[in-house]
């Protein structure tokens, strides 16, 4: 039950990669020391709170119990985590409530359309922000608290409202010690974007219907797997080789339109560690088989500026198989079977006009197997970025816009 | 009511563009001429059939009757067009069907899902295919085909497809012929990307409740403005003038998160227009603010190896006031407000770093300006080419997956 990394079809030889090998095992021994900040997700799946994990599914059943609408208020890596699961890992049933997200766009329309369906719905809030200061989600907590106050009275009110942030500090940790909103603690030694196993992503995942359990029990599988090191490593050496040798895009792609999100939170994870000094590889992502009927074109013909990494699910969940009028070629193979006939297809074409490729095989969509995905996006993620000789763990770029949006604020006000 | 353009912030001068437009209005001129093949879309919004597009519109209302579930199956140039125009111009009543979109990938678990959906649902179907025979909507067509039929009988089954195909050869005519569907017709001189105002975009929009009529004068305004000239062009040099200097790729931003599809259409646009012959700018979509808090630390730091192209809509159909415990700085301003500081504010962060940004301000969000946007952007995507001297119809590329998955499906039986 393990993911399966295939690196041969990058043009790149075995003995490249073993000559970088040294370098990646470097920064992993490196991160595993937990010398540096922001490391405390390298050991975080045998190291975490088994108390704060009941807590956390106990609060999910609550919110279970009192709504059919959860409206998850965060942006970055207080969003993408949380989203990529609940869309990778659909609750089939119905009984779970509709999770929708806020606080991640500043669009007046948006979140009009989002207050209308609180309206129309038994309506919970979870709010994620370690500082508690961040625009976006101020402005969208700010005002759907408003509307559930108006909607269930203040007491009730706070009852339905679920906050994680800063153990201590920030103007969110004092509200909800004020109006005892039922809290967690974002860890101060996890970064946003390596937070998803935490509770920032695992009170919404858990509250979808999503064993959150299993989901530990994946990374940590994945943590402890004699093969993982080597196929970590492996991704990390081919990414760094190709960016070397001049590649300016990792493009990755999917087949099932339930990755659309687990291709955000990744674009979020590699950009943001590694885009910095000028460096970095421009993460992209394509939905297959859709894109291949628009971006297809560029990737078989156009400019030569990237690579490809395909995440190829190898059982999804369910399956329907096709009917005779589908015509002989395609009728009696089921969906899944045609899916894959594309996966090899591209694979094939893109090989032969010399592209490079990583392939990575996922054995089957459940929560298990979403856990050691992203502890092994992580891990290459912080590896590609320490051998590129950047600090994958800060983000000091971002600051930048949020001045010139708060002097643009105060000019106009 | 025009689209403005800014290509002020690129780095580019004035002297460089107006150095380059000459080119840039021969390759107008020439797609004026219509001697090309596929320019059918140049003169369309004065050329198009009027009984026609009665004619769709009728079918639209027709569909509105018999359903709240329109399920359009499309793939390409006859998917991306309709779905970012319900996408960008949602209809708030609820008096108009639900559209859902199939046939755009092969998985299972995706159309298993619709497939419960349906069953709750009132259904139509729209199939759009100019040949009939490509894979991806055949095999959802016979899925979704057969289980209209067990749930209508086959009689009323037909009554509920509608078809647009080709005028007179391949299967889908047939099949439309023989079974008594509505239909329509895939025009000969338009390629697949440049067809949303045609049936194959404006039938499922109709039916989403959106005024086609007045998307078709947005287009034609386009087409006929003194102004549109000079913009359209300055767009092309910039982006050919841009793409000259090394850059790889062309991202673009958008901070109305309904404006989601209209970048993947475009990506399309641009990407199979442009990339071919080993060249071509690589599109790249980002949803702002979202991703200034994945993607933005890459943007201001990272590999200088794109320009940005935002679209950013001055008046948004709908705002809020943002309440004050959203803190001094925010509260009292309306959230458009502050998505525009957002704007305004990520542009000088940007325009700070080197960066070189286009701006486009969409007036509103409104089917006149969809109507606009588009000819504007397919007049650019057909200059440019013309400017890296491409063939900015075809996509000779695209064959060579379908070939090798045709090779996977034979080997599997």
């Amino acid at each position: 039950m393990d993911l399966k990394i295939d690196v041969k079809t990058t043009g790149i030889s075995a003995a490249e990669i073993e000559k970088t090998r040294t370098k990646a095992y470097a920064a992993q021994d490196r991160l595993w020391a937990g010398k540096d900040d922001f490391t405390g997700w390298v050991k975080l799946p045998m190291n975490y709170d088994k108390d704060e994990l009941e807590d956390v599914i106990a609060a999910s059943y609550k919110i279970q119990e009192q709504c059919d609408l959860l409206i998850v208020i965060g942006i970055g890596g207080s969003y993408l985590g949380a989203r990529a699961a609940i869309e990778a890992l659909p609750a089939y049933s119905g009984k779970y409530p509709r999770v929708r997200f806020a606080g991640n766009n500043i669009s007046g329309t948006y979140h009009s359309l989002l207050l209308e369906e609180m309206q129309r719905s038994e309506t919970c809030l979870c709010v994620i922000s370690k500082s508690g200061t961040t625009t976006e989600p101020s402005v969208a907590f700010a005002i759907l608290k408003d509307a559930l106050i108006s909607k269930y009275g203040k007491a009730e009110a706070s009852n339905r409202i679920y906050a994680i942030t800063d153990r201590e500090k920030g103007v969110l940790r004092e509200e909800a010690s004020r109006e005892g909103y039922k809290s967690f603690i974002v860890p101060d030694d996890i970064g946003g974007r390596y937070s998803v196993l935490t509770p920032v992503g695992l009170l919404p995942i858990a509250a979808a219907g999503i064993d959150v359990r299993a989901m530990l029990s994946g990374a940590e599988a994945m943590m402890s797997s004699p093969k993982w090191d080597k196929d970590a490593v492996d991704y990390a050496c081919a990414r760094f080789l190709l960016m070397e040798s001049g590649k300016s895009i990792e493009v990755i792609e999917y087949y099932e339109p339930q990755l659309q999100y687990f291709a955000e939170w990744l674009k979020q994870l590699f950009g943001e560690s590694e885009g910095k000094e000028g460096k970095g590889l421009f993460p992209a992502s394509l939905s297959f088989s859709a894109d291949l009927h628009s971006m297809g074109q560029f990737l078989q013909e156009g400019s030569r500026v990237f690579f490809e990494t395909v995440l190829n699910v190898e059982k999804p969940d369910r399956d329907i198989k096709v009917p005779e009028s589908a015509g002989s070629l395609l009728a009696g193979k089921s969906m899944n079977e045609v899916n894959q006939a594309a996966v090899n297809g591209v694979i094939a074409a893109h090989r032969n006009a010399g592209l490079p490729v990583i392939k990575i095989d996922i054995p089957e969509m459940t929560a298990f197997c979403f856990g050691q995905m992203v502890y092994f996006f992580e891990m290459t993620s912080a590896v590609t970025g320490l051998m590129m000789g950047v600090n994958p763990f800060d983000q000091p770029g971002v600051e930048s816009y949020k001045a010139e949006m708060r002097r643009e604020l105060n000019k106009n006000g």
